[in-house]
């Protein structure tokens, strides 16, 4: 299985899959405080949100083993440690989420000992890695049962074992439908502007013998014009308690398609990735990214200098174009506001 | 304005923007005989259908102007320079009707005087440049009336100078609504894979001072959705008598996504794009092109060694997602199978 996110007791590191090194190049990182883990986050050598959350998790728990930290008092250096991982991201509540869940912990057992913290705040690393495969095999138990043999799907960026601890929330769909011995085809969103479909899915995919196809992300919209997509499959960076779905750029066209098609349109994620504390997409604060990702890919300059650019990372699809919620606790099917809290909370 | 095909009666040769080294830089080569038009043909220094013929109509004119070429009798000089400017781009139609064009005046009024037959067919050749600017003006002075001052409109691929004799479909909808003083902002779809809208439209829109953003293709949905655009101009590779829109592929998703949103989607294109001979978008052949143009860009690779790639060029936009198209003889409104040989045939 493919492990993206994992820590080393002999070293004390925190070794981690350089993703925009992938598809070429397979290259690991080792992180050794949480300075290293915050880098890796930004430059999204380490990328998708529950394994943000997990990296964030071990980041905290480095931080607290490196003796730069020990200066001053526990509770201060655990702050500004949770500060700094927690300003990588501005748009993946799992990220926010790990960092409370080891902070807490933390707190409520450590006293001032950073040695006794290290190692509890590395224990709550461990589980939550741990819950998080787990949680993505019952995402992955659950999504299947809606997939039918000789189906085609799409997916769209990469939830999958790259994204996760290590089995996918969307690609575990994929994944539990094989165990299952369903036979079936995916296509693969390049996913502009990183790629990550490209670079990432299709690798997870093509190296573990999928049926998988490359597209890029504005074919998509004719083949399911062309009756040659039966579901579409695709992870999440956040859900409100309406059911709004903020996920990668261009998950939204394809939900619209989708629906202008009659092909269903699932999102698969685990409770965690819900924010019951919003409602409505506008809620969502949106982050745009660096304008040279539009304008180079790979180093290539491939626009005009100084072109302006508008790099949203994200966008936000409403729950009326959801089929329905693929959650660790069951489906959310259909997506009204009621049925959510229900299940999540 | 941008001239990409400009002929020097000075130095009696023919300069060619090298689009191939667009965006990065701006040159231009100098063809002074068939032979170098050929050339800049087949390696796509030039490229557009509308552009590819002008060229090679003043190729035409070079030829006879070419010491080379009067050893041999003046219409089989003419025949031999012809054949190599046909053999340059096997399906490119405004090719062949250029050079049929050009051959068959030269042949009716020249003789056999080489500078004759040289000042014909260079005249020839400067009335089809000035017909297709004229051609363009005429749909750019319609399509601007849709425009409304203060708008924001989106566009794809490129419909531009550089792909016509210097005005363009789409973007001369642009050009002229400025020429009326409107103010207005453009959204540009970077166009997988070969990202002509990166390449070629930013650059062109840049370069004349337009207020101009690049987006990569499936960051145009949520534009939509979040009320950024009012309206959205495409150009067109063939329309059927029943208004099916074969246009660069990612053309339909941005029709149905302006569809659901309620946001206007129309199509430039001059009367000869139309085919009044087949009816239905089914019946037009979706050429499939080159795997390495998704697994590469710019030499980068950017999915696993043989990854499997659907690469179609072009998608059908069927006449009910259509609010308009925009031809040189009006504006046809409603898209009806009735209304389309009406104005066109």
């Amino acid at each position: 299985m493919i492990d993206a996110v994992s820590y080393h007791s002999d070293s004390g590191s925190l070794e981690l899959l350089d993703q925009t090194l992938l598809p070429v190049e397979t290259k690991t990182v080792r992180c050794h405080n949480e300075h290293e883990v915050a880098h890796a986050i930004v430059t999204m050598k380490v990328r998708g949100a529950p394994a943000i959350g997990v990296a964030a998790a071990y980041g905290i728990a480095l931080g607290l083993a490196s003796p730069a930290n020990h200066q001053t008092p526990l509770e201060q250096s655990l702050e500004s440690i949770c500060k700094l991982l927690a300003a990588t991201r501005p748009t993946a509540v799992n990220l926010f989420w790990a960092i409370e869940r080891v902070k807490k912990v933390v707190k409520a057992q450590a006293g001032s000992d950073f040695t006794a913290a290290a190692a509890i705040a590395l224990k709550e690393a461990h589980a939550i890695k741990a819950e998080d495969i787990e949680m993505c095999r019952r995402i992955g138990h659950f999504g299947a049962t809606l997939l039918k043999d000789g189906e085609t799907w799409l997916t769209h960026c990469n939830a999958g074992a790259l994204a996760t601890a290590g089995y996918g929330t969307a690609l575990g769909v994929f994944r539990a439908a094989r165990e299952q011995g369903k036979k079936f085809k995916i296509f693969v969103d390049e996913t502009r502007p990183l790629l990550q479909g490209a670079r990432l899915t299709a690798w997870e995919l093509f190296h573990e013998g999928f049926d998988a196809t490359l597209i890029c992300d504005n074919m998509a919209g004719s083949l399911i014009r062309d009756d040659k997509v039966q579901g579409i499959v695709v992870g999440a960076d956040r859900i409100t308690a309406k059911g709004f779905v903020a996920n990668k750029i261009g998950t939204y066209p394809l939900a619209v398609l989708a629906k202008y098609n009659g092909v269903p349109f699932y999102v698969a994620a685990p409770a965690s990735t819900f924010d019951l504390s919003i409602n409505y997409g506008n809620e969502i604060k949106i982050e745009e990214r660096d304008h040279n990702e539009v304008r180079f890919v790979g180093g290539v300059q491939v626009a005009p200098d100084n072109m302006p650019v508008y790099n949203p990372a994200f966008d936000v699809t409403p729950p009326e174009l959801i089929t329905a919620i693929i959650t660790d606790r069951g489906i959310i099917r259909p997506i009204y506001g009621e049925t959510i809290p229900e299940i999540i909370s």
